[in-house]
């Protein structure tokens, strides 16, 4: 089964959920996105509550797949080809950090390159959408608490990412981050699933999804350790090797490029990349408190 | 003028927004928390939504001041007296890192020590509570967006904390980290507030609040360069000297102790810590994934 959010210009929210149905989408009763479904009953629910209006899936308006998780959680470095091709030790500990709400885009909105950013990179990455509460799971127990999958592209700001030791600053601007198209059950996912991220069309990042040093139940055991994880959280799990910031010679985004990122079983999210307009009196206005080369001076 | 969110049995959220008057609180009409308040009116409606019942502040049972924060954004080291002590160049941009929700307790609510780890300290911090919507905000426009200001005590799990590169798997346990007693509004606060954090009584933190590198309006500005801050967000600000994880023998928390962090025009808060109680199934399983010494593996 396949899930999604839909932009509806009639409803409180301005989104609802919707079953994906082969080329269409049927609208599912009083659901404002997939979070909502699955804080209220479970994908189980779906087929149900699937008695609204019919659109073709090309047509519609895509909201990220999630529009408010309760939190949402990335790894660091987590493919193993690309961590052993980078001769470091495989990570004993998943490496945690934080995005919030702000930032989520839908699969086939624009992506907002800001004028304080010239390093804005692209990472490919299966997320993992949380489908019941769980603390301390293990096993089982945590596999049953994934509803699905999804796709999120971390885009990143790499010159703010390194300004301090934390990565956060530059993986939290607002309108980077594509979330979608859908949220697809596990049984979606075929055993050779392949990640494939696309700058104009070519082809940039390939990783096997089940290359994951951390696997989704291994960070749905990890995380659940720390802090309960309930419905409508997504993990996201990391990416392949091929990012920008780590070719030779480096390469980002520019305006006006389209960034794909594909996973068999899921879809795709396809965005054009445009530059933000800022208003004169702030974008004249360097980032306060930041001067030139400020660099590492935390760490 | 003073608000609190205080725990109301009779309630669907469990908890009412209150105006502090005196040794007294005034339960708000319909106001679910402090948060709610700000981001349906702001705190100029509190004293007409001052209806309800009247309670001793001191029998209350007091919740997060805001209960679900829209974002919960730390600062790391930002006190110039303690990163001058250790001998560090002053940093040029803030270091950021993220709690969520599930993190937050109320001022006299038990601090859960976890079985999972035994290196656990405070940092008693000044919480900035932000009461409209900005982006890129500068000077004056930064200044207005600060509804008024708490005290947090951001608990942290020091083994994990420093397990990868990141700090977030440290700072995000459930039931960790105290937010209150009230929003305080920044007439409330003196110009010469001291932040004091004691350990049974014992002084280990003292510091000037205004002794801060990035100062509450400065992380207005640059936090709201990345991402818009909104009604009920709330900026921790950093922690000076004094945590057990700098002291010569390092000193952490153990059951049974109480922790006290009090800023001069706001409170304190005053919280015990508990060991927790982990069913035997799990609290035998060691973090999985996370075998010894796992250290900087990711770095």
């Amino acid at each position: 089964m396949k899930l999604t959010t839909i932009r509806t210009a009639g409803t409180a929210s301005g989104t609802t959920a919707a079953l994906v149905d082969g080329e269409e989408v049927i609208e599912l009763d009083r659901t404002e996105d997939v979070g909502a479904l699955l804080r209220r009953g479970g994908v189980a629910d779906a087929e149900s509550l699937a008695t609204g209006a019919r659109h073709r899936l090309d047509e519609v308006e895509l909201a990220p797949v999630v529009t408010r998780p309760g939190k949402i959680i990335c790894v660091g470095l987590n493919y193993r080809a690309h961590i052993l091709e980078m001769k470091r030790d495989l990570p004993e500990a998943p490496t945690l950090f934080a995005k919030y709400d702000e930032c989520l885009l839908g699969a086939r909105d624009d992506i907002v390159l800001p004028p304080e950013s010239d390093r804005i990179d692209w990472e490919g990455e299966l997320a993992v959408v949380i489908g019941s509460s769980v603390r301390r799971a293990r096993g089982e127990e945590a596999r049953a608490a994934i509803a699905g999958y999804s796709i999120c592209n971390d885009v990143s700001m790499r010159d703010w990412q390194f300004r301090t030791r934390e990565w956060l600053q530059g993986k939290i601007w607002a309108d980077s981050t594509p979330l979608g198209p859908v949220l697809a059950t596990p049984d979606e996912i075929p055993a050779d699933a392949r990640l494939v991220t696309l700058v104009d069309g070519e082809e940039m990042q390939r990783g096997d999804i089940h290359d994951l040093v951390f696997g989704p139940v291994d960070l749905v055991e990890y995380i659940s350790t720390v802090i309960p994880l309930n419905p409508g959280d997504v993990i996201i799990s990391g990416t392949p090797g091929g990012v920008g910031n780590a070719r030779d010679p480096q390469v980002f985004l520019r305006p006006g490029q389209e960034v794909t990122v594909r996973i068999d079983g899921i879809g795709e999210l396809r965005n054009r990349t445009v530059a933000e307009e800022v208003p004169e009196a702030t974008a004249s206005a360097e980032a306060p408190a930041s001067a030139e080369g400020a660099g590492a001076a935390t760490s």
